[in-house]
């Protein structure tokens, strides 16, 4: 299990390459909430996600462990993708992907366009197997997205910058659950940084492994990926090395679709932002948890990423939420 | 007719209020098109536009004026109303702001949150008429949306910034046009600090008043409201005041609809923001001009505002032009 000095020393390795991303809040939403929220834009971050954090640390790690690198691999459809083509080339390193083919056509652009060799085949089992053959050259490592040290410290290290950004300390942090590799390094910081704070974790309903992991104490999988809107959390089952930190979350919350849609609509429009609905199903998780609470909180929420295909636009804004103000009484919010 | 003392007087009034928004760029853009663009972030400020710099300007100067000031009005169905309901609950001013009843539900919500009274009428004419007979009493004024000085003062104050954010030069100034108010102090502003920049508008080919007024040297109106994603750039006819600027620009360009739904998309994704169809107009404009260019040029878009229904989100997301990698070669870039 990682240490705060792990994430402190990520920090250190990324921040010259990453951005340091504002925490920002709206006032009109506050308002209408009767609590603070403030978001952490690491859709602002390189390649749109906060993955870059953990890439960038496991791509240097690796670096100063073995000077005589020759490449870095991956295996993944989305943002981890393009964080570990992107830390590669930052680093001089090259790299190769492997997606399936029926990865989004704009991800395999990007991930190109950062200077990574994309190669796409037809399987997810297919994919899973040629990085395996490959990390087995002499001087090729594989990065993990998620069950990995490197990449759990390096994620981490976005808690860390935003609670060195708040002014005043808040009650509560809160930030999306697929592998886990987000919120294992946020608890790490959190506690660390502000023990008196909660930590918790928001999943789609539909593929709650990790919500039912957390409840049992055993890791649950997932048969096949689940039907959500939420596909940074489309995850089949969290890792051993990032379960150990979920068990220690304060709580853990379901998100049904239509608050997921709801909350991409008022985000987009309150802050200006083009945030992805794995980020703004966090905001559902917020109200689930204020509805409880007596008096005024403040609530630190992680904007993971924005990397969203024109799909999931369309039926995000297939019909109109804005005519309904975020009210903590209305089950929607 | 303004001059840039005006501006800088402007800056100096306004500036503890509004956003300092940031100026930004797209590495993947500038190495599709070969050319460098650089991005004035307005959508970030006070109320999702410019408007609440032109806004805060005339309600401060009508202060300064009129210390007996009572109350300000306006007539306005976007973001001019919310820009002045702000810049008058800022300043502890009462505001009245008149709306036809067809405005959407959410910009009159967001004009009562600011604090003002929404009055809304049948008709635009009943509007019109509301705010005039209103502002014949003792004490109230009228903030017009654009054909003012205080205002187009205002609205060159982002500009302004800009130009003091750019490490580099920029060979041009490109902004949409509406009333011409914020292309106004645009051109302004850039003569100025900037005098070998070239200073371009942008505007809906279905609504082209202004660029026919630019080109035949007399005000041309369209007789009804047209037909455009560009909400921000339907004015039925740019004014006197404005129009003594606008003769002074270098280029008009008139943008098809294709464009700027292209540009709507495309602009969310690389910029991970929420802009709005009359800002992301400007960019076709940008390659319309950067086609005629034979070497590498660095130009500066003032993107306006994100305020968008969700009409116009779903009218943006209906086809998937993801797909279509930005490319100069392309009509509908």
């Amino acid at each position: 299990m990682i240490e705060f000095e792990d994430i402190k020393a990520a920090h250190q390795r990324i921040k010259a390459h990453i951005n340091h991303t504002p925490v920002v809040s709206s006032s009109l939403l506050n308002q209408w909430l009767g609590h603070e929220v403030y978001f952490k834009l690491e859709l602002l971050q390189k390649v749109g996600a906060f993955k870059a954090r953990g890439g960038c640390n496991a791509v240097q790690l690796l670096k100063e462990r073995h000077p005589d690198i020759k490449r870095v691999v991956a295996n993944s459809s989305g943002n981890h993708a393009q964080a570990v083509a992107w830390s590669a080339a930052k680093l001089g390193i090259p790299a190769t992907i492997y997606m399936p083919t029926f990865a989004s056509k704009v991800k395999a652009q990007a991930t190109r366009a950062y200077g990574a060799e994309v190669v796409q085949l037809g399987t997810r089992q297919a994919v899973d197997q040629a990085v395996a053959e490959a990390a087995e050259q002499p001087g090729v490592y594989w990065i993990p997205p998620f069950n990995d040290e490197a990449v759990i410290a390096g994620q981490g290290t976005a808690c860390l910058e935003a609670l060195d950004q708040m002014v005043q300390p808040v009650d509560a942090v809160m930030a999306p659950c697929g592998g886990g590799g987000l919120i294992s390094g946020t608890l790490v910081a959190t506690r660390k940084l502000l023990p008196q704070a909660l930590v918790m974790a928001a999943e789609p309903l539909a593929g709650d492994d990790a919500m039912r992991s957390y409840q049992s104490g055993v890791i649950q999988k997932l048969d096949s990926a689940p039907d959500t809107l939420a596909d940074g959390a489309m995850t089949l089952s969290v890792g051993e090395k990032t379960f150990e930190h979920i068990r220690q979350l304060d709580d853990f919350f379901a998100v049904e679709e239509a608050p997921m849609i709801y909350w991409s609509q008022w985000l987009a429009h309150l802050l200006k932002l083009h945030v992805e609905p794995t980020s703004a199903m966090v905001m559902n998780a917020v109200c689930q948890w204020l509805r409880q609470q007596q008096q005024p909180r403040k609530v630190l929420v992680i904007l993971t990423g924005g990397n969203i295909d024109a799909a999931t636009m369309r039926t995000i804004w297939q019909h109109d939420h804005l005519q309904q103000i975020p009210d903590l009484g209305s089950s929607l919010c």
